[in-house]
């Protein structure tokens, strides 16, 4: 695989968007709906056809149906293949619309981060879910086993013997024997590491309101790693020590029915894993400018095996300086993470989300045309997950109509 | 001044709040309540007294309320003595309570930097408000019109000549004469530039439904230069030729009744510029990092003007690995803005939010107590704004207990 920067496979990749989109084009004149307006259009989510995407207010965040469609399309065929299921993280799109969308395309639950989005959750009617994180408070211990109670779906996640103690003390008190996996650590981040798994394993076993389901190990850096090669050696070294462990647990007579983890960046990679059973994808629906540049298992430098679905509109609102044009979308927007946003066919500017308020674009070479004060650029945002979670709602596009306003029914759930 | 760099500054703060806050203890259990919980047990916004702030569930976002009162009496206070008024920016707490505190205390009026966070600040009762961003499209200046009909109080901003033209026109549409002030551009991010204000002034002065009322000059990077003789020399530079600029205006015979600008890190250095009547400070309230890091007037490496009112309650999540802790305040909490957050008490701690849903502590030197799963640390956050907006809810706090749950008005209204 020919190495590649960031730079040079945004490059390549906006280039080639622009290509591709050959109806690429900005209606005149903008009307400028707002998210009220829009509301006031819409039925059941779904809105009166023939607005354009060029007329919302921005900064505006837009998934494109079509291609979103077409990435859990493409998920579920190769997971099929290679005999693993989908348990897709809301933590990236916060969205019960999409949830839902994906349980009813064949995944067989989600994945939540926090406990509040998982009440959001199945406050909307999406209840199939496994809690990732061990709730470390004794409040979310009862909170969460409140849910177990109502929703028989529901797994949590544990990774101590004290927290699986008070787990089954607070599941007793509910009433209910409730569904763990236990969280078995890939770098320091969160988990027990391997070789303290399997006596906490035992310790579960043996408590009256717990029951053992399985394990999770996931390595959120290594989706990220560069090179489809690179991705595939970290996975099945990061992971040889979790394997061995979950081994030891199944030969010692424990249930194992579930092995979960991995994620969009090794949904390809994860069944080469002995006794793996499902992937908690979740950027696969949209991708980002993180994700374009992790490299494809061809060794094309751009990450091709989904489509960039997910972009947020932006307005010129000044062109006056020579090489910079500022936008009305800044770090509040896009967040700051990196690689910079991508402009959809402009792969010569380079887009600065750094500031609150505004977005500041440079560039050398000239733009495609000539940018006025009002006019609108469409980006791929730099990391889906926190970009999401700074709106409160999302546009779903179908051939650059509005076709639905989703809630973004998890927003700011971070407790 | 002694030359300090973010880091030295941070240990050097962080040590001094554990010694001035003597009473630092956490209490256990802790109950872990929710928003919805404490909004059920709230009149008025006003909460049953008696809640401590470590009862929270968490990510939390506080402020501490005689902390913050303290900060606006200071503010106040020294912008008196220099004969300036305050315009407080509500970029920063985007909480319309906190506004129409500012506005009983002294404030002229507000700032918004979003038409949209305009019009949450209207619909919540707050209207004397100065737009500071030219509004980039007709929907948005029609929008902006009906504002300035029904309140007053609205000035809004205009960079340009067809904008001022497209302003007036939809102004005469709604049957006002609308004020206006010019944005004149500090550096290449919004406004128009110095030499061509005057001209922009002289076409706004003869346009039937336009009111020229002065300009605005806010140099947003000044605000953090590092070290007061070096923010106030840059203060002076920068504003050079837009002081020239008002100065020919008000020879012209322009009514310039306004030369607002400056912020939290030059409020006491605006004074020195000729004409100068208003500040548009945000952060006063807050601090955080970004701004405990510029160093004071005094010499001081530690920002120590304002007291560090807004932090965020975390939960530790996992504590097992040497010499690291992981919470449950990662970047949906925290930003990934730098200086990284401050762990208040523990000056050895680097505390990284660069994960989603993580945060990340490393530390060298032991803590000053051992942690455990569950326990609570409380931060200084990297940079206010961006903070606020990630949250639906602040907690206002005083002596350690929860008095008022604020809505963050203007959320997400980064349209």
């Amino acid at each position: 695989m020919p190495a590649s920067t960031p730079k040079s496979s945004r490059r390549v990749f906006l280039s080639g968007a622009a290509a591709v989109t050959a109806y690429f084009w900005i209606p005149k004149p903008i009307k400028g709906y707002t998210a009220a307006e829009l509301r006031a259009m819409t039925i059941d989510t779904k809105v009166k056809p023939g607005i354009s995407k060029w007329d919302l207010d921005t900064p505006a965040l837009c998934v494109d149906l079509d291609k979103m469609e077409k990435n859990i399309a493409t998920m579920q065929a190769t997971l099929k293949k290679n005999g693993l299921a989908s348990r897709p993280h809301t933590k990236t799109h916060k969205t019960a619309a999409i949830a839902k969308y994906q349980m009813a395309t064949g995944s067989i639950g989600i994945c939540c981060a926090k406990l509040s989005e998982a009440e959001a959750m199945v406050a909307n009617g999406v209840d199939q879910i496994l809690m990732t994180t061990a709730n470390p408070s004794k409040s979310k211990i009862r909170r969460a086993m409140a849910i177990s109670k109502a929703h028989r779906g529901f797994i949590q996640a544990v990774d101590e013997e004290q927290n699986a103690r008070d787990l089954s003390a607070a599941a007793k008190e509910a009433g209910v024997v409730a569904d763990v996996v236990i969280d078995v650590a890939v770098g320091t981040r969160s988990g027990i590491p391997a070789e303290g798994a399997l006596a906490l394993a035992q310790v579960i076993d043996k408590l009256p309101n717990l029951k053992l389901r399985g394990i999770l190990s996931y390595d959120g850096g290594g989706q990220h790693a560069k090179g489809f090669p690179q991705r595939k050696e970290r996975a099945l070294t990061s992971l040889a020590p979790n394997v061995q462990t979950y081994e030891a647990m199944k030969k010692s007579g424990l249930n194992m029915e579930i092995f979960s983890g991995g994620g969009s960046g090794t949904y390809n990679i994860m069944q080469l894993i002995p006794g793996f059973t499902d992937v908690q994808v979740g950027s696969y629906l949209f991708m980002d400018m993180q994700y374009l540049a992790i490299g494809s298992e061809s060794g094309d430098p751009v990450y091709t095996d989904f489509a960039p679905s997910l972009t947020v509109l932006t307005t010129v609102m000044n062109n006056r300086f020579p090489g910079r044009l500022t936008t009305d979308g800044g770090a509040k927007a896009l967040t700051l993470n990196t690689p910079h946003a991508g402009v959809i066919g402009e792969p010569g500017m380079d887009y600065d989300a750094g500031s609150d308020e505004f977005g500041g674009i440079r560039f050398t070479t000239p733009p495609s045309r000539e940018y006025k004060i009002g006019d609108k650029l469409e980006v791929i945002v730099p990391h889906c997950d926190p970009v999401v979670n700074e709106y409160d709602q999302m546009y779903g596009i179908r051939k650059d109509r509005v076709e639905v306003v989703w809630e973004i029914t998890g927003r700011g759930k971070s407790q």
